[in-house]
């Protein structure tokens, strides 16, 4: 898997030096990821490819957000057979634009919709909530099947 | 379109104050992509969806970065039939955490792969370079056919 970070010449001042890019194992992509953060779904939905940012939690290995109830993004997230799950991509990075310097974790896996009652409960207990208040009220939980990470160091 | 951003409820001090979610227009969503930054490109590769960071420049409103030649990303935004270009997705956004506020705005369009010598010799004037140097020597170009992007504020 390739990634690539381009960047205009004025950004780069050539006393910045070169730069590398690593592979993350699986270890250091779970321990980047694990503090709540601002995260992007990736799924192709009725309008083609699709990748919102959403507010997310890690809670017990799984990747868990909110959206509206009935709205286009949970209609989209479901394949209208029973069992069978969605597949979607996930991204977690953070980047210091100055230094040139970063990470990326894209995890890969199924969406579930929180339907029953008592894992909604057990959510709403581990406190995910919206930030835009109100009618956003679907939980969607992500269960990682594939998890990888690169950071872009100094050589 | 919705977006949903949720977060944990220790990160959401009752002082904080209620977030609305906000469209915004065209033309504001070009202004905050235009300076060059990190982007997310989102796409249906081999191995199903895909999101992954990439540096981007705005250059004569299409969004250019650098990407391995040969490598499994460029191959895989390729249909394999001449001038039929392949549907993506590609993210830009800011969030301020603490805040609980930021933009997303979202880009659909199709990749032109940049296979002419005065078309790669146009971009290299205009400075799109790689972080990772070396090998990453093929340009991607995403020409928008949809912008559209969401705020979180303070209501």
């Amino acid at each position: 898997m390739t990634e690539s970070v381009s960047w205009t010449a004025s950004q780069r001042p050539d006393g910045l030096g070169r730069r590398a890019l690593e592979e993350i194992d699986h270890a250091e992509c779970l321990r980047l990821i694990s503090p709540s953060g601002v995260g992007r779904i990736a799924f192709t939905g009725r309008f083609g490819p699709m990748v919102l940012a959403v507010g997310y939690m890690l809670h017990e290995g799984t990747i868990v957000f909110l959206t509206a109830q009935d709205g286009t993004t949970e209609e989209d997230l479901r394949t209208g057979i029973a069992h069978a799950e969605f597949k979607v991509a996930f991204e977690i990075d953070e980047f210091d634009v100055d230094e040139r310097v970063g990470w990326s974790v894209m995890v890969q896996g199924a969406v579930h919709h929180v339907d029953s009652a008592a894992e909604r409960s057990a959510l709403l207990n581990a406190g995910v909530k919206a930030w835009p208040e109100g009618a956003r009220e679907h939980f969607i939980r992500i269960t990682p099947t594939m998890i990888s990470g690169r950071r872009i160091c100094h050589r």
